[in-house]
């Protein structure tokens, strides 16, 4: 098949590679109707993580299954699904317990920027979308694989409340589904953090009520003053450096929470700082399974249009101008179609 | 007054200072009828933290107020008095928000092993007893002062709830009040890391259900023996020193919770572990206040006896004794009397 693969930093290809196949009897393979490339996809392409040269990347996708092992139920060849990056039994304690991004059985997306990928726990994992989605529906789809199930991760860890107010530190994709999240949950004040005016936008129409462009000590001081020189209840980092982390605790106010989904980078948590300010930290690899049923019901009956964070789709052939595009922040999320 | 002071690491003495006096409309005097010895005064008795020579020490205390300012309104002198120690006006925002140990008017007992206290905010801070308590529960409602709600903050943090499981770590007053906590909350296993006979027994009583000896890589071993191989919900951090917080985040489930009130020394956060298990972290100064009235209520009725943990009471004038008792933990917690 055709994918898309990562040999160096920067250097990204399509190319043909093996088709995936049924390793274990609870596996499906999905043909992949759109991809598309993620933040946390940029971390390899920049050099930031080690790499394995020639491996297959991407790990979001919606497609149309193809083939099942033996032991899957729930789904067969034709069924349209969404595949969270993150593949759990949703069975075993932690997936009971909510926590299905450690499931004793996880498994990841390997090649959803493809033609075919491999998803490991099927019944477990996937979602039917009961047919083809209409085509004003299939970007806001795709966003449920990873993004937007993050940026509602980050909310439900900060604490969001009906009535309270929220940052959002961040405005890639998943930052903006956090102002998304926020915005669904009933938030009063959400403020972005934003210099990019197409972003700020995006996040205006998600439901931001403020739009700060100031970083550093400046945006915390303009964040204070905008809640009344208290801080936010709650604080969502969708970025996973150190200053994004500090600016996200320096914004939060006493007995508040951050929730953080931003992959860690050099982050040094300031424990005294929260310790003193007793501000709650929660955060990590989110559980999309969990999530899912729930957004899907509301992209469905069109509450949330997460897909408006998609600014570019390419045909899968041109993956390296998407990664160039969002690297250099030409693009928000970039749908590849295979 | 007589007062216990510090002078240098390891040089405690009870001698002759100035009596506290009234400084605001707000402040009260209170006479102390009991007061004692803090796991946290340990600190800069061992000189791990700053000392200005000849400062008094305690923040610990109950009595009966002597004399109000001209602003005070709920109490007078004779009321018999609970005196958190940290002092709040539990009025402001964070307050409200259930933050009073970061009442923007804070205030902190500051000769709590003395013959008199001066409490800053007195309308905020003090909880009346209704008349001297009964002599079998003096030691519990001085308890109320830091060590129990201290501990009951460290299960609220850890998010200790009913049929759940929960760890200890930290066989202090604080760890044995987080022990009485989590059964309190209705927590099914109730595990407290010990490896002091004496306080194995306390923990026992105050409804552990079981007691791990073992510390570091042993410990948490045991702890997911007990949990089938899982980790428990909620992790109470008792200690604050960087062992026992690498600890409890070990023996924590993934989407568990670990709640710390060890004042931090020297602890270094493992974000990425957090981040891929998805463990909530949240703890700091007690807002004591918070939680007094119910507390108290339970002490009352005899629901609860946190004055379990003073195995040592000694006259104000022996407090460098009683200190030396503690830093040899020969003694869990030691009450002073004037």
């Amino acid at each position: 098949m055709r994918a898309t693969t990562i040999h160096a930093a920067g250097d990204i290809r399509v190319e043909e590679v093996p088709d995936p196949v049924i390793k274990k009897p609870t596996d499906a393979i999905v043909k992949v109707t759109a991809g598309c490339i993620c933040g946390s996809d940029l971390w390899p392409y920049r050099g930031e993580n080690p790499i394995r040269s020639g491996a297959t990347i991407g790990h979001e996708c919606i497609g149309i299954v193809e083939e099942v092992g033996s032991e899957v139920r729930d789904f067969k060849a034709g069924d349209y699904v969404v595949v969270p990056f993150c593949h759990c039994d949703n069975t075993c304690a932690n997936c009971q317990a909510g926590a299905q991004s450690a499931c004793v059985n996880l498994g990841m997306t390997a090649s959803g920027q493809a033609e075919y990928a491999r998803v490991n726990q099927a019944d477990g994992s996937l979602v039917a979308t009961g047919g083809t989605p209409p085509d004003d529906l299939l970007a806001s789809v795709l966003a449920l694989t990873d993004v937007m199930p993050t940026g509602w991760h980050a909310a439900v860890c900060a604490g969001v409340r009906k009535g309270g107010t929220a940052v959002v530190v961040g405005d890639g994709a998943v930052g903006l589904c956090g102002v998304l999240a926020a915005s669904v949950m009933g938030a009063e004040k959400i403020i972005a953090m934003s210099r990019h005016e197409s972003r700020q936008e995006i996040a205006r129409a998600f439901g931001a009520t403020h739009v700060v462009a100031a970083r550093g000590k400046d945006g915390i001081a303009e964040v204070r003053e905008i809640t009344d020189g208290i801080g936010v209840d709650a604080a969502l980092e969708c970025v996973g450096t150190d200053e994004a982390m500090k600016t996200a605790i320096g914004v939060t106010r006493p007995g508040g929470g951050v929730g953080f989904v931003g992959v860690p980078h050099g982050v040094e948590l300031p424990i005294r700082t929260l310790f003193e300010r007793n501000i709650g930290l929660r955060g990590g690899i989110a559980p999309v399974r969990r999530y899912l049923p729930e957004l899907l019901a509301l992209v469905q009956d069109r509450t949330i249009d997460p897909g408006k964070v998609f600014d570019l789709t390419l045909p899968l052939e041109e993956a390296p101008e998407g990664y160039r595009a969002m690297d250099e922040r030409r693009a928000i999320k970039v749908m590849l179609q295979p």
